[in-house]
């Protein structure tokens, strides 16, 4: 146990150093913008849904902006969020599916921790743009930090799904780019390829990416 | 036929004279702003729950610019609103309850039609805030509306009605109100109150006003 604690320790000071690299397993993102962007009401008249995708990436700045608005932690002194959740469970955890794989939101430490290395994003849905648009999101409950009545479950956790999927609405008229939410994927497949626990439930996915000129 | 016609304009026409009043039954809402407010990054910076609420009514400027941020009209052309849903079948009805009554948001006509003339607002939550604070927000889903499939009717709605409610959370933090999502009420008892069809359920309530000093 001593032995184990202390090359943890040695694993963390080479790491920290730079020594080893954990480019294959997180993406550290840069500090979020927190201010500036159109009117809120503004961004309101704008708002709206798109659904031609260009091909184009969004850079990883663009990536942590966006992430930070739906469901950044905007007062880090409580670790409250940019959208509410039932008696603060935050049971909505957000799956970013790109090309270079599938990473889940670490809104605390501002990072993306990959859950896959492949490309699974013609599987986040049913229409043909999932597949070549650069960022489909997955908004996933997990049942197991709420209560034991599943119909609320899903009632609240699909209101939070909901709050951040219009701040990545607002976000993206703001910014001049294209969004969609959908409805509709194949849960079952999808459960399986990220290994989801049965309390892990898709609720929303949400396609996110440059305007077709 | 020919003659009811003619009443429905003699009357349409005093009424637009001012000789017949609406007061009783209809709230004009002046025009809302649709542009402006903090940037909307500063504004999710600055977006949180606040429990605490001053007994200042909202003049009906506010509450026009509060509602069409909301889920009002955002593209009259198409009829399209500033918050999604589902096919686009706009099954969110905004029933505001206030002391002088509760109405019904007709955000194409941009007015309240009024359901009830009594005060109803402590009906509305289980938290003492709620009869004081001059406007409670009921999201009342009409799932005539919508699929056979009740859980994803729950599910959709209550996205929809999640996305509303982070509009309405947006504009409090532009504007300096105050506000409170929140899950638990007597639906049975409420949905008596308002005579809601068997197919109406009500997915979430609201309150919101000035902060307390």
């Amino acid at each position: 146990m001593m032995k184990k604690n202390i090359l943890v320790l040695l694993l963390k000071m080479l790491i920290f150093m730079g020594l080893v690299g954990q480019e294959n397993n997180e993406i550290i993102l840069p500090k979020p913008r927190m201010q500036g962007g159109k009117p809120i009401l503004t961004a309101l008249k704008e708002r709206h849904t798109e659904r031609d995708f260009s091909t184009k990436e969004l850079s990883n700045s663009v990536l942590s902006d966006l992430l930070w608005a739906a469901y950044g932690v905007n007062r880090p002194e409580s670790g409250k969020r940019t959208a509410p959740s039932a008696r603060n469970k935050q049971e909505i955890d957000i799956y970013v599916v790109m090309s270079k794989g599938t990473y889940k939101y670490d809104a605390f430490n501002n990072k993306l921790i990959k859950i896959i290395g492949s490309d699974i994003r013609e599987a986040t849905g049913m229409q043909p743009f999932v597949k070549n648009a650069p960022v489909n999101i997955l908004y996933i409950a997990d049942f197991d930090k709420m209560g034991n009545d599943e119909k609320m479950n899903y009632v609240w956790s699909a209101v939070c799904a909901g709050a951040i999927c219009q701040n990545i609405y607002l976000f993206c008229a703001s910014e001049g780019l294209a969004t969609v939410v959908r409805g509709l994927f194949d849960s079952k497949e999808l459960s399986q390829k990220l290994k989801l626990k049965p309390n892990q439930k898709i609720i929303l996915a949400q396609t996110i990416g440059y305007p077709m000129k």
